[in-house]
């Protein structure tokens, strides 16, 4: 199994996560989306949709989204489970995984601050406003469902699920971008069990074969 | 079961469309988004994420997230299965739903389209061109998911799929903003075909209680 990523993507950190969980081991194929790599030809001919990240299964089989790469991983390789059997349990992980991968890592990611700062040539001010903006209102709907529906020490209790996966990247990316989160105690209470946890430190960023300071 | 939904909101469209899938009954609660009828506190204490679409079940469980909710009626209520069993077949689906769930309408939605003409205070014009690009990125992604794995009429063959769900609000969308397209010939035959089906019809914005003009 192969897994093409960037260090820094969210969304490659998401599917390290469940892959780490899961004790699966992969090639790790480094794409540097910061320089565009994810749109060189050979790349393309893998990857239609351009971007990481993508898992390539030995029979070369290819498959991109993060969300449907964990869902993937979790039907072929069920322990641990990251989406929950019970429809129940398993509504409240999906409904803040994708409060997260719907609502708050697509309006900040890489390809969008470039195009406010390139395109539309807003100030770095504006930029970060922008940024926090929608960091302001991901999280706060992100504490609040944690508030009603979470139980620690995870998002849903004593394992991980597809939620932790999701909320690690998202509150490593806006701690680099010097957001205030203390607002947010539940979110940071998660975050910081889940940084304490072997699988979940071996997929944070500095540990990747592509990972630069 | 009630459904909280405003006619014209894409994500709200695609459970509409489950709903209907499913010959599912629900009250439609019509939740007016263009005037933030989603931040009332009634309907706040209701979805602390102040979105729609939320569905309410007869014990009062609220769930938010469109993803989630369809995965949940597909839990609850599997007949017609929209998302498949077999783990390759069901991965494909989650992969071309998510290029658009994830990539293509969170960075075009209302909120966004919102704060770049009044935060950003950007024109017309270029209000337009950021919709008309993510619009080309994104369907350029599907088309190219639909050439190499795609089997119509559906876009994963004879049954209607998550994807579909998808696909159709997204379409719609763009239309009603005005794209262009034509370079998409695999995902505007599968649009249309959709058109035709009584449940698509039925789940239509303009079908809708809360439908202005």
């Amino acid at each position: 199994m192969q897994l093409y990523s960037f260090f820094n993507s969210s969304t490659s950190y998401r599917v390290r996560i469940a892959l780490a969980l899961k004790g699966l081991d992969y090639d790790y194929k480094g794409i540097n989306i910061r320089v565009g790599e994810q749109r060189a030809d050979d790349y393309r001919a893998l990857n239609p949709s351009q971007g990481v990240p993508l898992l390539v299964e030995d029979d070369g089989t290819a498959l991109s989204q993060s969300m449907a790469i964990i869902d993937y991983l979790d039907e072929t390789h069920p322990e641990p489970r990251l989406l929950p059997a019970e429809p129940r349990a398993r509504a409240r992980v999906l409904e803040l995984a994708n409060a997260i991968a719907c609502d708050m890592h697509p309006v900040n990611n890489l390809r969008i601050l470039g195009y406010l700062k390139n395109r539309l040539e807003v100030s770095e001010e504006q930029k970060n406003d922008w940024y926090r903006h929608w960091i302001a209102e991901g999280f706060g709907a992100v504490e609040a469902l944690l508030e009603r529906y979470g139980h620690g020490p995870y998002c849903f209790g004593e394992a991980p699920t597809l939620a932790d996966c999701c909320l690690v990247p998202q509150v490593a990316n806006a701690e680099r971008m010097g957001c205030d989160l203390s607002a947010y105690p539940r979110v940071m209470a998660v975050y910081q069990h889940c940084q304490r946890q072997p699988a979940f430190q071996q997929a944070a960023p500095s540990r990747q074969p592509d990972f630069t300071a």
